[in-house]
């Protein structure tokens, strides 16, 4: 068909469909993602990681994430502000602590006495959830996506036994967020301290005890030798991480890569909490094995109704301030309420019966 | 630096440039994938077809995956053979399927009193399992991967109840596979009816019981109607369902194309879980609304005990069978061994405290 054309028009037909393929396909997409974490931080590192490295395979390399850790940028807690002002397109953290910004944020990562993990996932995919996030995020110009999951958080590491409410008056425990203000309506005094000093307030009894996430990853803190005794949890029942996405930067994205970004940071969410469940099991059998005096202990029923009612008060509260608010919250409630049945009917049931 | 070379040279050139781009990144492999189920089959079959449309959005058309259902290929169970034989490049089925073939493909979708869907993508992922996978599957030149949980399967529908070992004598259910096995050794007569014929055996009284999968899937066969004992879950706590590739097409795929496959199928294979979750959570409800006469209930711990043995001796026999067999089987058992005290501590002991 090129016979009746001249060799002039076929060069520049040639040349332009050379550079309009360049444009289109051949553009490199170079982002920074900041995260919480330290550099090199296990499970919750290795899942940005696994996302960016993931990324660049399916690209080809048309879309490179290079990975800032709190090291560099020296602001852990201020993802949400960097992203958001473009300064990274993406960042790695957890929508909990940005509750201080919005309160809505709090509700996406876990709250007490909340959703399992494949509940959580089922409500954010099936349920309504991320639609709901969507739309406590967007007024910021902004995407969030779940970023992993630590599957159910011990209780934390406590210096005494706790054998009733009594124990906890005035204990002072570091336990920020929602779940410290749920614990010091039984008298204990929750305070905040930063994680590199958490070691040593617990040995020289600054605090009295402290939670941090689960035998993944409290083993390597040390504070299996200042505090004997390890109480199962109440208060986090299924953390998500979270990916957080600058929607500009986003749609700047062709949507072949918009696409291979969304799949990477769901797969590698989902293997966190596989991941997670592989690191809780090889550590708590390292604490039977080399860590014989501690004493995995579950609160007495006496506490855990008072922590649940205090919780539901609190519940009530927040349901009052914005209709939002209101409709994030009744959300969570009714598919726990249709979840949890379904949960206790077969893990559960199967978990009992085939001890 | 065009303008010493001739006008030919830079056609040539060009056309050279242009086709060889043509072959790198305009290649479009079209691929044909036989899944097991019927059209439009829920859950299983909105994995595959969420799958296919994540490998076209993040190929950007360059890999499209066609589905043959059952009502087409007319070889539901014939999956292995037809991705081996290169008939179709993929298949989506269950790996138990193919025990006749292979015994050792058997322990890569449940077994009865085995782990968790959560410790068992964690053994898959996280403790070897894949590689063992990979090893049966090899030589047979298939790649497989996990497919889609359903999550803990219901221990089937029952005309009677069910109060003792003396209940199961002769008694003639649809159970099959390797828990058919283990419900025969306490006196029942297990037997396999083709799906479409099992509403009409259980409603004629030609059997007396049969499993099938759980609320998600159930209702829509209508046995709630004729058989009102609802049995919970020992035999199947977490059914993988399974991609089939046929290797040699697998490696005609350019490098990028690989990851995209293989970061959708992990994907859509792990969303199945939780929409699972959310099938039986609705489907439980309704149960409770529309069918108060169905009562739901736990076979008798004297049972269970006597299921659990007969396992134990058939396991046993399997290890006998050859070295891989005895590794997976083995590989499986420490995983279980050291995740399911994290499950205890962790979800299980939760559940039990927030009720």
């Amino acid at each position: 068909m090129f016979k009746h054309l001249s060799t002039t028009l076929i060069i520049s037909t040639l040349l332009l469909a050379s550079s309009s393929s360049i444009a289109d396909e051949k553009k490199t997409y170079r982002w920074r993602l900041a995260e919480t974490w330290p550099k090199d931080f296990p499970v919750f590192g290795d899942t940005v990681k696994s996302m960016a490295q993931r990324v660049k395979e399916m690209s080809n390399g048309r879309l490179i994430i290079s990975i800032d850790s709190k090291n560099k940028h020296k602001a852990p807690l201020g993802i949400f502000d960097m992203v958001r002002a473009g300064q990274y397109q993406m960042g790695h953290s957890a929508s909990y602590y940005w509750k201080g910004k919005d309160l809505k944020t709090m509700f996406f990562t876990t709250r007490p006495f909340g959703m399992t993990a494949t509940e959580q996932y089922a409500w954010f995919y099936y349920g309504g959830g991320m639609e709901l996030m969507q739309e406590v995020y967007g007024p910021y110009g902004l995407l969030s996506f779940p970023g992993g999951n630590t599957g159910n958080q011990m209780g934390g590491w406590f210096r005494k036994e706790i054998k009733s409410v009594d124990d906890l008056q005035g204990l002072k425990m570091r336990i920020p967020g929602f779940a410290g203000e749920v614990i010091s309506k039984l008298g204990a005094s929750p305070v905040n301290i930063p994680a590199g000093e958490l070691y040593t307030a617990l040995e020289r009894n600054t605090i009295d005890a402290l939670e941090w996430v689960g035998p993944s990853l409290d083993l390597r803190m040390g504070f299996q030798k200042v505090a004997p005794f390890y109480y199962t949890g109440w208060h986090e029942p299924a953390t998500e991480l979270q990916f957080l996405v600058n929607e500009k930067a986003f749609n700047t994205l062709p949507n072949d890569l918009q696409a291979i970004l969304t799949i990477a940071m769901r797969a590698s969410a989902y293997d966190m909490y596989a991941q997670s469940m592989h690191e809780n099991a090889i550590n708590l059998e390292k604490i039977a094995k080399e860590h014989p005096e501690i004493q995995i202990k579950t609160f007495p029923a006496s506490i855990m109704l008072k922590l649940q009612q205090a919780n539901n008060d609190l519940i009530e509260q927040f349901k009052q301030q914005d209709p939002l608010t209101k409709a994030i919250i009744e959300s969570q409630e009714r598919y726990q309420e249709i979840t949890r049945p379904w949960t206790q009917i077969s893990d559960q049931t199967y978990l009992e019966i085939s001890q």
